[in-house]
C-alpha cells in the first residue's frame, strides 16, 4: 500500500490538492472603505470638505477614546487588538469544507504511504501554523489523547484572545460617542460664553458638532462592525480548527479515512458536505 | 388492501386532497406598503412631496447601511438575504394543521396500496421540495433512522439560514439610523459653516434632516418588521418540517396511520388538532 | 353518605357558595382613562384643546403603528388581540383562593352525594367555560390522566395566546414612538422648506410635534401598561386554571377532599390559604 | 442542667443579650432628602425658586405616573407598596450576625433550662413578629419539618411581596420620565400655537420643561434608588429569616448549640462569623 | 533530602525567586489622567478654561450623585468603595503565572526540607496577606479540607466585595448623567424665566450645560471605566487566589510538586504555562 505514489492520489482529484490559504476578507475592506467613501463624497458634494477637519476635535475623540478604553483593559491587550483585527477580521480563512478536504487528503496519504509520508506535504502548510503543528505532532507520534488536548486548548486560547479583542472593540464603540458628546459640550460651552460676534456662532457650532460626528463615525463605521466581523470570523476559524483537530486525531489513531469523512460531515451544514471518496 | 383505489380514499374526505401551497403573506405586503402609503399621503397633503427626495441623502443612507452591514457579514450572506426574505417573509406556507392532514393522507395511501403507490402522488408536491424529497426517500426505501437524520439536519440548516438572515436585517435596522445621524451631522456642519444667507438655512436644514428621516423609515418600517416576521414564519416552517419528518418516518416504519395522527396531535395546539380518521 | 342534602353542605359555610365571577378590573380602566383625563385637563387649562387634534397626524401614528405591527404578526393575530385584551386585562377573574374554595365545595358535593350530583351544580358555572368543561369531563367519567392532559394543554394554549397578544402590544409600544418620530420629521422637513412667512413657523412646528405626542401617549399610556397588565392577569388566570385542574383530577380520582385542601394550599401564598374543613 | 440560671448564661457574654431591633436606614433618608436639598439649594441660588412650582405640571407628572402605574398592577398592590417601602427601605434590620448571636443565645437557654424556658424570653421579641412566631411554634412543640416548611414559606412570601413592590417602584421609575415628556410636549404645542407675544415664549417654555424636570427628579432621585434599596434590604432580611429558621429548627430538634453555630457560620461571610461558644 | 540547602533550590532558577508584588496598574492611571488632560487641553485651546468651573454645578453633580448612590447601598459600602478601587483597580497584582512559579518554589522547598522550612520564607510574603495566611495555615498543620474551605470562602468573600464595589461604581455611572440632566433642566428653567436681557442668555445656557458636561465626564471617564477595570482585575486576582489555594492544599497533602505543576497548568492559558521542573 505504501508504494502507491502521491501522484496516483492526486490523480483521483485531478491535479489539484485542496488548499486553504488565508485570503483578504473583501467584505470587511470594501465595507469600511466604501462607507468612508460615501461619507467623503457627501462632504465634497456639500462644497467645503476642509470644514470637516479640525485637529483638536480629532485629538479629543481619538485620544480620548483610546485612553478611556485602555482604562478598562491593559496596555498590552489594546496594543495586541490591532494585530488580531488584521489577522482575523481582514486577512483570514473561513472554509471548513476546504479544511475537511485537506484533512481527508492527508488522511488518504497517511493511509496509503504511512504516517511518515506526511513529512513531504507538511512543508506546504508552513503558512498555516495550527495545521503545521498538528501534522508535525502526528509525525512525531505524540499520543492521540495528548494531541487532542493540546490542539483543543490552543483553539480555546485563540477563541479567548479573539473574544477579548472583540470586547476591546465593543468598548471603544461605546466610548467613542461618549467622548464625542463630551467634546461637543466643551465646544458649546465655549461658544455660548462668547456670543458677542454673531457671525462666529455658526462656525463655532459646526466645530462643536465635529466631535459628535467623529464619535458616531468611529463607533458605527469602524469599531462596532469590526467587532461583529471578528466574532463571526473567529467562530468560522474555530470550526476550521475543530476539523483539523478531528482529522489529526483520526490520522494519529490510523483510522480509515472514510470514517473520518463521515465524522467531519456530521459537523458540516448539508450543502457544504464533502465527498472525497466516491 | 392494496386494491382499494385512490378515489375510495379521496372519497372519505370529499373530492379534496389537503394541499399546502406557499401563499403570499398579505400581512407583510399590506403592512409595509400600507405604512409607506400613509407616510406618502402625509407628504402629499403637506404640499411639496418633491422636497423629500434628495439623491445624496438617499445614497448616504442606503449605500452606507448596505456597506456597513456587509462588514459584519460576508457579501454572499447579504446577497442571499434578499431571496430568503422573499421566500420566507412574503411568500410562505405556515399551516402545520394542513401539513398534518397531508401526511395522514399519504400514510393512508401507503397503508392501503403500499409504499410504491406514493409514486403517483409525489408529483403533486414538486413545488414543495422538502416534502418531495422526504416522500422520494420513503419510496427509495432509505432506512428510517437515516431518513430522520437527513430531514432533521436539513431543517436545522434551513433554520440556521433564516436566523442568519434575520440577523442581517436586525443589524441593518441598527445601522440605518446611525447612518441617518451621520448624514444629518454632515449636513448640519455644512449648513453652520455657511450662515451668510439666512434664506438658505431652512432648506439646508431640511435636507440635513432627510438622512435621519430615511434612516428611521428604513429601520422601523422595513428592516425590523421584516426581521421579526422572518423569525416568526421560520418558526412556523420549522413546525411544518417537523410534521413532514414525523410523517415520513412513520410511513417508512409502516406504522398504523392512526398512531401517526395521535403523535402529530400532541405537537399541535388544541384548536388546530386534526381528526382524519373518524 | 349520598343522602346528605346539598343544603346541609351549604349550611356549613352559611348560605353562600363560593363564586368566581369575572369582574371588571377597575385598576385597568381607572388607570387608562384617568391618565387620559389628566392629560386632557392639562390641554384644556392651557387654553386651546383643539390645537391638539390634527387628522393627518392621527392617521400617521394610528394607521402607521397598526400597519407596521401587522407586518411582524399576522392579520388574524392582531385582530384577535383586541378581544383578548378585553377579556384578560379589563374583564377578568384573578382569585386562586376563591377557585380553591369552589373546588373544595364541588369535591365535598361529589364525596357526599356521588359524582353525578355535580350535574345539578354544573349549570352555575356556565359562564366559566374552563371549569364547566372540567366538571363535565368529570361527570362523563373521562379517565383522570386524559382529563389532566386535556386541561393542562388547554391552559398552556391559553397562556400562549395571552403571551402572543402581550407581544403584539409590546411591539405596538415600540412602533408607536418610531412612527411619531417619522411623522415629526415629515412635518419638520415641510416646515423648514417654507420659512417665507415667519408667523407660520410656530403652528407648523406645533403640528409636527403632535405625531411625537400621539406616539408617546399611545406607547406609554396604552400599549405598554396593557401589555404588563395582560401578562400579570394571565399569570393569575393560569394559577386559577391550575387549581381547577388539580381539583377536577382529585374529584375524578375520588380522593378525600381534605387531601385536595392540603394539595391546593401548598400552591397558595400563606395569607391566601383556604380552610374549608374546620 | 435545667437549674443553671439565665443570669449564668448572660454572664458569659457580659450583661448584654444580643438585640436585633429594626433601625432607621439613615443612608436612605440622608440620600433622598440630601439630594433634594442639593437641588433645592441650586434653585434658591439661581434666584427664583418659585418658578419651579407649577401646579398643572405637578398634577400631570404625579397623578399621571400613579394612574399609569396602577394599570400595570392592581390598586391593592400600589397601595401596599407605600407601607412596604417604609418598613423595608427606611426602617429595617439587616444584621445576620446579630440574628445568629440571638439564635445561639436562645439555643443555649433551651439547652440548659429546657424548651419551655423560652417562654420567659419570647416576650422580648414581640416587635419582631417572625422570630416571635418561630419561638412560639418551638414552645408549642410543632414538629420540626412542619415548622421549617411554615417559616420557609413565610419567608418566600415576604420576598415575593418585596420584589413585587420593587417592581411597582421600577415601573413608576419608567413611567415618570415618560409622563414628563408627554407633559412637555403638551406645553410645547400650546406655546408654539401662540407665538404672537415674544415675551411669553421664555416663561411658557420654562413651564413646559418643568414636567420633564419633575419626571427626571421622581424617577432618578426617588423611585429607582428606593427600588434598588428595597431589593438590597429584602435580600438582607431574607438572610436574617434564614438564620431564624435554621435556629428554630435546631432548637426544635434539641441539637447541640455548637452544631448550630457551625451551621450558621457556613452561611455568613468570613468577617461576620460569630463565635458564641469560646 | 531535607539537607538540600535553599540555595541549591534557588540555583536551579538562577539567583531569583519568583516574586509577586502588587504593582501600580499604569493603564488605569494613564487612561484616566490622560483623558482628563486631553479634555483640559481642549478647554485651554478654546480660550477660557475658567468658564468650565462653576461651583453650584459641581455641587449638584458630585453631591447629588454621591447622595443618590448612597440610597441604593449603605454608607459603609460607599465609603469602602474608595479603598477597594485603589487596591484593586490601581494598585494590584494580576499574574497567575508568577503565582504558579511561587507555589512551585514553595512546594519544592517543602518537599526537600520539610513543611517547617517554609517558616523561613513566609516572612517574604508579609505584604501578600492571602498567601501569608495560606502558608501559615500549612505550617500550623491545619487539615487540608479545612484549609481549602477557609481559603475558598475567603476568595468568594473578596470576589463578593469587589463585585459589590463595581456595582456601586456602575450605579454612580448611571446616576451622574441623570443628575447632570436635572441640573441642566434647573438652569434652563431659570434662564428661560429671565429672558429680559438677551446678553445673558448665552452665559446662562453655558452654565446650564455644565452639569450635563460634568455628569458625562464623571460617568464615561471615571465611574464606568473603573467599574470595568475592577471587574477585570478582580477576575485576575481570583485566578491568583485559586493558584494559591491549589498550591497550599497540595503542599499540605505533601504531594509531589510535579503533580502540582500539571494541576496548575491545566488552569493556565497555553502561552502562560509554567515549567518549573525541567
Amino acid at each position: 500500500m505504501a508504494n502507491v505514489s502521491t501522484s496516483a492520489i492526486s490523480a483521483r482529484h485531478g491535479a489539484q490538492r485542496p488548499r486553504l490559504r488565508p485570503t483578504v476578507d473583501y467584505a470587511t475592506l470594501v465595507g469600511v472603505f466604501g462607507a468612508f467613501a460615501v461619507i467623503g463624497l457627501a462632504m465634497v458634494l456639500g462644497g467645503s470638505p476642509e470644514s470637516f477637519v479640525d485637529l483638536p476635535a480629532i485629538l479629543i475623540v481619538i485620544f480620548g477614546t483610546a485612553l478611556v478604553t485602555v482604562v478598562s483593559f491593559s496596555l498590552a491587550e489594546v496594543a495586541r487588538a490591532g494585530s488580531i483585527v488584521w489577522k482575523t477580521a481582514v486577512y483570514h480563512c473561513e472554509e471548513p469544507t476546504i479544511a475537511a478536504q485537506q484533512m481527508l487528503y492527508l488522511a488518504d496519504v497517511a493511509r496509503r504511504r504511512g504516517r511518515l509520508a506526511l513529512q513531504d506535504t507538511v512543508r506546504e502548510f508552513r503558512h498555516n501554523r495550527f495545521l503545521h503543528d498538528a501534522i508535525n505532532m502526528v509525525i512525531d507520534g505524540i499520543p492521540t489523547e495528548q494531541l487532542e488536548q493540546i490542539l483543543t486548548s490552543e483553539t480555546a486560547s485563540m477563541r479567548h484572545r479573539h473574544l477579548r479583542t472583540a470586547g476591546v472593540l465593543r468598548r471603544a464603540g461605546e466610548v467613542a460617542p461618549a467622548m464625542g458628546l463630551i467634546g461637543t459640550l466643551v465646544g458649546l460651552v465655549q461658544m455660548l460664553g462668547n456670543l458677542d460676534d454673531p457671525t462666529t456662532i455658526g462656525p463655532s457650532m459646526a466645530v462643536a458638532l465635529l466631535t459628535t460626528f467623529y464619535g458616531a463615525v468611529l463607533a458605527n463605521m469602524v469599531f462596532t462592525p469590526l467587532a461583529t466581523k471578528l466574532e463571526r470570523n473567529s467562530e468560522n476559524e474555530t470550526s476550521v480548527h475543530r476539523v483539523y483537530t478531528l482529522g489529526a486525531a483520526s490520522i494519529s489513531r490510523q483510522e480509515n479515512p472514510r470514517r473520518l469523512e463521515m465524522l467531519l460531515n456530521t459537523g458540516l451544514p448539508p450543502g457544504d458536505r464533502v465527498s472525497y471518496f466516491k
